[in-house]
């Protein structure tokens, strides 16, 4: 059971919401899975990389479908116009040269098809009940989780600042054009989690409130190991891919 | 990618529609993966059983609800009067004295606290994923998907017939008290995936309509297995409890 599971029990002052949320990533943020350190390490083979870009791309493509959900949701017109942005980051101007288009382009970049990648044929079944998972909680529960559930954005640029140098230095077939996602994503989830953390902190008034903005984020947190646990799983050691998952020498 | 993907395109008369069928639970069905083998090799150890009761309550707890949508989906009286019977079967007379009281009786029987696994805070995030994401395919999905999604209970009668014996020859601890949930199953499942075989053949009438069924049930198979995957990559080996799940040491 989470240690953090009565965190706010007595209520806590804005800022110690925000010592805890931060406390949450410290201890539970994808950045301290096995899977994440073998990247960094360069100890993923190619079929693992690619494993990993195929599988996060459903994690990638989702992503402008939950954030309208909670445009759809919010009668906040302020709430609306600053989450309308995470949107278009990921689609662009034309639904294929932001966020997913980038995302696919290292899918490819590490030697993937395309049309694979985008049909989500090879993904493991386990990716597809997280990124499921994740719309769902976004659709029903409310809008304070599903706006906290995002704040697993406030610890992206550290995991981002370690996998880029590493990958370029550690993957020979790794260039700054294959990462070229990550170009911008540091300074848009700051934005983004700027925003959701001042919300967090404004709406989340008892420590009802309190604790389910914990919450949301242990549950995001785990959501995101869950995806890497499933590829250390499959793709970790030989004989364990699930039936019609990605096999790495059927890569294209 | 799965080979079942086209196996209807040409379209299929009904009862080559039941042999495609029984062709993916041979091949996909859970009796197959390795900790199924694992546990009627007697080769768990009790925190692996405890692990699996654990969370299979999950899966079990969820069943009368995904039922109850599928009811409150259909129009057909006959239906919703014979699907009725699954929830019966699963909550008893009283919500207490069906299936999930029996399965209960199992992790309990197996050393575990009966709170701790009815609040569900040990379970693995990959287990609640899964199981999420069935109940949203039965309230999602087409309702002849939500039927064929069942279509797991053709195989239960042959793994639990290969589960009992052999956890009662394995595993000292474990008695037929302990495993009471399993008596009346095979005769329940034989019942209910009768009806809803033949609901399947009949409903299905074109070649895209048999090849939604196979795709759902394709879907559950793959989702027994990742719950036994998330247990197997979880306990099989020391180190990889996600943070939060259940630690074989803490059980009550």
């Amino acid at each position: 059971m989470t240690e953090f599971s009565e965190a706010a029990k007595i209520g806590l002052s804005p800022s110690g919401l925000e010592v805890v949320l931060r406390q949450v990533g410290a201890e539970r943020y994808h950045n301290r899975h096995p899977y994440h350190q073998r990247m960094v390490n360069g100890d993923l083979t190619r079929g693992e990389l690619q494993a990993w870009a195929l599988n996060r791309y459903c994690y990638q493509a989702m992503i402008p479908r939950k954030d309208a959900i909670i445009l759809a949701r919010s009668e906040d017109p302020a709430l609306r116009a600053a989450w309308r942005l995470r949107i278009e980051d990921h689609d662009g101007e034309d639904g294929w040269s932001g966020g997913i288009a980038k995302w696919l382009h290292l899918a490819t970049s590490l030697g993937l098809d395309a049309d694979a990648v985008k049909s989500e044929r090879w993904a493991l079944p386990a990716t597809r009940f997280a990124v499921g998972a994740y719309y769902s909680f976004c659709a029903e529960r409310p809008l304070l989780q599903a706006v906290a559930s995002s704040l697993t954005e406030l610890f992206s640029p550290v995991i981002i600042s370690e996998r880029v140098p590493a990958m370029l230095a550690r993957y020979p077939y790794i260039t700054e054009d294959t990462l070229a996602y990550f170009r911008k994503r540091p300074e848009q989830a700051s934005r983004d989690s700027d925003f959701a953390l001042a919300y967090a902190k404004k709406h989340a008034v008892t420590p009802e409130l309190q604790q389910s903005v914990i919450d949301a984020l242990v549950f995001k947190c785990d959501l995101l190991w869950a995806m890497l646990d499933a590829l250390q799983h499959a793709y970790g050691e030989p004989g364990n891919v699930p039936p019609g998952a990605f096999c790495p020498e059927e890569a294209g």
